[in-house]
């Protein structure tokens, strides 16, 4: 099985080399997260692609200085709605009962429950459920790189509001979430290449109930 | 490019037809989200894979007796760690350090920042870093589903509380997070088959900083 074979081949590369991918092979990375399945289809969360080098080094210290922030061709940074709110609910069942043709008396009921659930939540709750559907999505283009053979690094360790404050989000809603970095590994230089794979057993991840 | 087909060739079945799926092809996605990338390695997640039928209609009611519960093959219920602690950090890293013969000293300024770091969480905000990286091998499992040309509906509309009385959660640590029943669709009798899929544009979802 394809994805199993990439997602075996991939690994969380610390040192990249720098060298700028295909626009069009991330397009197909971004497409794989744009096609991710959300909660409700809400799709509250947005991806920034940073290629610019001088923003990804203003972005550096508030990352941990980490190198493949960088020598990274591209850095995705995947950001959520801060709150979910009436508004932007109804403009997306709009916009889906608009594409299908259908009245928005189709989708009242899931509306009126969707708004009901979310003013039962606190503002932070709202951004953790944004921020999931959003883990969605980077789960789609980690997989996604891998099966192009495009290295990707995952990176949830830096300063949420620094950089949030970098990328001006809370004027836009958003706050970031995690941070993806797509290059190609510098074989040569990184020491977790050679090291193996650590996963828990299949024993220890599934309860099976038959 | 295999993925995108397979996410486009997807849907959140709203129908199933009741047959049962060769465990092996369950089991290769059960695999994919085995393979998911978590944060600093953690693995804070565990999947219940259900099959039996008499569970599942245990479960219907506190699911808002969605049909795919009792319609699918196999139900895997995604569920994540409810607090991480000191104990469960070291675990993770004492075996990944045995599988990579490392000494622990190579990871304990590694493991020293990961529990300072979780000390300064809540178990709510604990909670909701393991069920985002679960959200990750979720996103992992359904394309894998989909490249197996498998159908799988991810659930997140249910009594979260009741499906852990249920299975009896709590006493494992564990709280449920997400759901995705999977099977073949039911292609005469569902409704959202035949609708377009929305997804909000290019435009929208990505802003590109070059």
């Amino acid at each position: 099985m394809k994805l199993l074979e990439a997602l075996n081949w991939r690994y969380a590369t610390k040192q990249m080399t720098g060298e700028k991918l295909d626009q069009s092979d991330v397009d197909l990375i971004l497409e794989a997260a744009r096609l991710a399945p959300t909660s409700a289809g809400l799709q509250p969360f947005h991806i920034i692609s940073i290629s610019n080098q001088e923003l990804k080094e203003k972005i550096s210290p508030v990352a941990l200085n980490q190198p493949q922030i960088i020598q990274s061709s591209h850095l995705l940074v995947f950001t959520a709605w801060d709150s979910i709110s009436d508004v932007q609910i109804d403009q997306r069942y709009d916009a889906m009962n608009a594409l299908r043709n259908l009245s928005s008396e189709k989708t009242a009921k899931t509306v009126a429950g969707l708004k009901q659930l979310f003013a039962s939540m606190t503002q932070e709750q709202q951004y953790h459920h944004a921020a999931k559907q959003a883990h969605i999505g980077f789960g789609m283009a980690i997989a996604a790189a891998a099966e192009l053979g495009i290295d990707a690094t995952p990176m949830e360790g830096f300063d949420k509001d620094g950089l949030d404050k970098v990328l001006n989000l809370k004027e836009k809603g958003l706050k970031s979430v995690v941070l993806l970095a797509l290059g190609r590994r510098n074989s040569e230089n990184d020491w977790l290449l050679n090291l193996k794979k650590f996963r828990i057993t299949r024993e220890e991840f599934v309860t099976d109930i038959q």
